[in-house]
């Protein structure tokens, strides 16, 4: 059977140019940065820093302003708790969004438990957050702001630049998770006006188990390990020299290609937010339709519920996402859908579909015949729906 | 010119069979274990589940006793942190050695700030703990103790065993830093008398960027990360598929290899532990001779500073350490030299050779041939050397 998979939210296809570059570090150059007083420490130790000028230049960063983690969650845990602590003396205040991603939620109660005090915005019914309510959540005590550049589940972009703007006139220091967008759109942190920058590496074709947070250099933190003195003191543990030249290189080729990627996505998504009201009734889009991420479509279905529509998309070949992807074993209501306003008994009911770039129209037009026929299988199970018919007939 | 590599301490060549076992799982098995609703995830899934059953088997564990971290300083983090938070209630005392990674020492000192208390023990000329200290420190506060099984810059293996059965006696969490044993020498947390292990995949030829925590299933950790469910929500963040593939392929190669693979090394080690004092005067030993890792040798010689050596030896085509290997850039004097007794001044001096699978006797042959001639030079540039001569001279 024909296999098409449309949930690059989740996970990507690791480049075979980037893992190319990967293979001689694990057999040849196997050696490690911090042994650097052997030719063998020292190779790697090159590799490390060429990637991390291209993993900066990506964001138009410096690259001392780079510290690897070994994920995205690491990276904004990192900076949530590291920022906060480390700057407690400016005030104990942090504004987050109600949409952010849990590593950065979760941290943030956590930190309200540890004695600082959280406020966390609303967003509208498109997912977006308003910057004149950060402008009005700031005081005397605010040290932090965090909001997400994109959210995975819903593929809204948030107005970064009008919130940087805002916490760099006010003297704040501004954080967004850009782990769904690095290398996928153009990210420059001066034109963002973030201190810091979480971003992943998988998301544009990287290897998983490496990521990196960007840290203004004149910006303070405090490490939430303790060990060894890699990545200047900020994060310590033997470097994952491999992974970290796999994300140099994905950095590279994805500086490089794109535009062409947008270019090629965008009709994509577009064709299937055009497509599917025409073919579905009762479907409802999240997120913000034009204001999203290239290769993003999401939405909901009356009657039919989420995780029923992702296994019965599998077993016609198709892979996608029902709820916030990495947290779907705790089957929760999304805190995402719940905070734009979709009913919380419909909020399991969430489809997220995002295409990658190898991904084809031929891929688009499979998916909008096949969604259809699926719905349909699933209104056949569900009572309510009978129940809405019966109501339609009698109207 | 030939190349020699004796700092497996530092970094290990990831073992072919390893890198073929994951190639798959950047380019084709590329899902997301969280995303198993669909084919590509449950194909993660899968694999995961199978490494982790492998990892488990290593150690005689159980699967779900493994939680997957990125390095081994995360898993003793999150060893030390989680464990003592977790269980404060029944008393804030942690017992630790002088002689523990950075990543427990650092953390323990964390920790004592926020008003833990933690015992310290000294270690033997040897680097050896006694038992009894531990017996002796144990008070009705004591929570946790955590002793490393093997210490990776002196090669020195510890009796975990009759810990183990003091801390059982008493019902205290024992915690050890296995990073520099499991996998190269038989470690079984039953007989070890552990609830608590930290293991790195690459030490037994495994690929970097990822490790475990061994958790017995009845002791209550906090997680140091917020953020999403996966491992059992004891670790947030995505998970690093392709690297635990190999490390679970790697566990496995270990389970079978390990008996040959000590018998080839413990010969070599002994070769050289015999055949430097006759090369090279004024060398001295660090660590106990017998109770050591199978390919571990550690000295250092008077009026020949370690880095030198290190570099000298590098010219000469072998790659060795100098001081402790996660930790060469801050040019501290080390902590376990200064623990076994050897005088701070020297404590730059020192050098760990240590040995792989793949090196052979001539390697062995080579690098005694080679060390003479390189500390020959050293001393001629030391002037405290020439005021030895000359003392023995007058002698």
């Amino acid at each position: 059977m024909r296999r098409i998979y449309l949930d690059h939210m989740s996970a990507t296809p690791t480049d075979p140019r980037v893992v190319e570059a990967m293979l001689p570090f694990f057999t040849e150059n196997f050696g490690s940065p911090s042994s650097h007083l052997h030719e063998n420490g020292l190779k790697a130790k090159k590799a490390v820093d060429e990637s991390r000028a291209n993993v900066a230049s990506l964001i138009q960063a410096k690259p001392d302003e780079i510290i690897f983690t070994s994920t995205g969650s690491e990276a904004n845990n990192l900076a949530l708790r590291g920022i906060a602590l480390a700057n407690k003396a400016k005030g104990k205040h942090i504004i987050i969004s109600e949409v952010e991603h849990f590593s950065i939620l979760y941290t943030a109660r956590e930190l309200e438990k540890e004695g600082f005090k959280v406020t966390y915005l609303k967003v509208d019914k498109d997912g977006l957050v308003n910057p004149q309510d950060v402008a009005r959540a700031i005081t005397e005590e605010t040290a932090l702001v965090s909001i997400m550049h994109a959210n995975n589940e819903i593929g809204v972009i948030e107005p970064i630049k009008e919130i940087g703007r805002i916490t760099r006139e006010k003297g704040i220091i501004f954080h967004t998770d850009a782990v769904a967008t690095t290398g996928i759109i153009p990210v420059n942190v001066s034109e963002l006006g973030v201190d810091a920058l979480s971003m992943a590496s998988q998301p544009f074709y990287g290897p998983k188990g490496i990521a990196a947070l960007y840290l203004r250099e004149d910006v303070d933190i405090v490490s939430i390990m303790s060990g060894g003195a890699q990545e200047g003191g900020r994060r310590p543990g033997t470097d994952n020299v491999p992974g970290i030249v796999g994300m140099g290189k994905a950095a590279e080729i994805a500086r490089n290609e794109m535009q062409s990627r947008i270019e090629h996505l965008t009709p994509l998504r577009d064709k299937i937010i055009e497509g599917l009201p025409k073919r579905v009734k009762y479907l409802h889009f999240t997120g913000h339709l034009t204001k999203r991420l290239p290769g993003h479509a999401s939405f909901w279905i009356s009657f039919a519920e989420g995780e029923t529509l992702v296994l019965l998309l599998n077993y016609s070949g198709i892979a996608t996402a029902s709820g916030s992807a990495c947290s779907s074993p705790d089957l929760q209501a999304s805190h995402v859908l719940t905070a734009i306003g979709v009913p919380p008994d419909v909020c399991h009911g969430s489809i997220t579909v995002s295409l990658g770039k190898d991904n084809t129209e031929e891929d688009v037009d499979y998916f909008l015949d096949t969604l259809p026929k699926v719905v349909e299988r699933c209104w056949q199970m569900s009572p309510l729906y009978e129940d809405e018919l019966k109501k339609e007939q009698q109207a």
